[in-house]
């Protein structure tokens, strides 16, 4: 693992950083593959509007692929990870003014997921708790994520490889890390995520590809009985690319025709 | 500011740690006071619970007292504040098993606040974000407080001490760094902590002297409209103590009795 610490060759931060007092902070986790980072147009995005939102400081998109960059030499494949927080500050929740931003940026030699696992479909589970709604925070990737570690702390069976996460009025929202996707008669079907959930960067992207690719994508409300009733299910994030979803519980889907198709043209995306 | 990490001065910590990577551990900040933590025995129980709901080891007592003596030669009144996170991981939401908790404690010289805040009463707000429920985390102290972070960035100016906060049903919870207590006919009123807020040190302490003190304490849903009709409303967190309430937009409280007699045997707790 390398890594950049604004700029900066390290692996610590200070212990009064606001990304680890309060989760004061958004990331990213991405794809580095042949000398640039899969769908970075999206990642970048995604990035600055969720800053945006917290009120950080977003760094140029030049000063990030340079440092991705330092980051990969000799490296055909890897996982990146892009931490902005806060930086440090004084005790108590106020906002310094001005900010002095702490940027992480990491390196790690591939170690994503094996191809058949998008080849084949893969189990999930549903999990017990039931996301918060929180409008001021929903959809945004940030540091605080709790439910999603007390949720994937539901099972340890390792075959079982997502749960689905519902919100506390029992509205399908997302997998611990990943978008849900229902297909039913030949419209692929999302949930909003103004309440909570994450807004991953392979779900925007494919909401822009999907008119090309003749494909209707609508977000939708979805409930438990939706999941059980689609012609296939499906998951996506930006390491695993788009998965089918073979297994749920004792439902099962054989399939997988939109996933492969959608995962394709994932593929082969270079923007 | 002096700080042990792992029982080692030091004052930074791994850019891996889930700490910072997903808000993934417990704090508590308290009061040092002439060789002894104030209000320790309902520090240590509320450290000790929040860390168990959260399947995080709990260091011993002993050690924590040892360590903040360690920080805190020749200072009669400190701050010291209590990080406990899940330590290293990889990536992924998934607990390591083992775990491998990171354990910071830190000693700042007394910044606290003066005490005319105390004697004269504070001026408050009502904060626009409403608090998400979720019952997993309701009361626990952890990592994840983005929703304190945006409620206190509502407002600048500094004659304003807190913000109180609601949560989505429109019931009273918390302030963003403090309980909340209304006075009502003699009895003080304050917000069960089921779905929201952070059960603090004093609010415990509250509830275990109340009954010797000849004070009726109850825990009842409020409404900003018990506020307004309340003769009295007190915050409480453990480096203020207990503050009166003087004003709230235009309603104006000055019999701060209550407050005051409370704030004096929380002086004299030595426990």
């Amino acid at each position: 693992m390398s890594m950049l610490i604004n700029g900066q060759p390290g692996e610590s931060i200070s212990a009064l950083d606001r990304g680890l007092a309060y989760g004061d902070g958004v990331y990213r986790t991405l794809e580095w593959c042949n000398g640039q980072p899969r769908l970075w147009r999206w990642q970048y995005a995604r990035l600055a509007e969720d800053a945006a939102r917290l009120c950080l400081p977003v760094p140029a998109e030049a000063l990030l692929l340079e440092e991705m960059r330092q980051l990969t030499p000799g490296l055909e494949r890897a996982v990146i990870k892009i931490v902005l927080t806060r930086g440090v500050g004084q005790r108590g929740y106020a906002m310094p003014e001005p900010c002095q931003p702490t940027r992480m940026i990491s390196a790690n030699p591939w170690d994503g997921y094996p191809a058949t696992l998008a080849e084949h479909g893969v189990t999930v589970r549903w999990c017990q708790l039931r996301l918060a709604s929180q409008p001021l925070l929903a959809g945004i990737k940030h540091l605080n994520r709790l439910e999603n570690v007390l949720a994937r702390a539901e099972w340890h069976d390792p075959a079982i490889r997502e749960g689905l996460l519902c919100d506390q009025d029992g509205r399908v929202i997302e997998a611990t890390m990943s978008n849900v996707y229902v297909l039913k008669d030949g419209v692929l079907l999302t949930p909003p995520l103004h309440q909570c959930g994450v807004r991953g960067a392979v779900r925007d992207w494919l909401f822009d590809c999907a008119p090309a690719l003749g494909l209707a994508l609508e977000e939708t409300e979805l409930h438990a009985g939706d999941v059980l009733a689609a012609d296939a299910l499906l998951l996506s994030n930006s390491l695993m690319g788009i998965w089918p979803v073979a297994q749920l519980d004792a439902r099962v889907w054989r399939d997988f025709t939109v996933a492969q198709r959608l995962r394709q043209h994932w593929l082969a995306e270079t923007a």
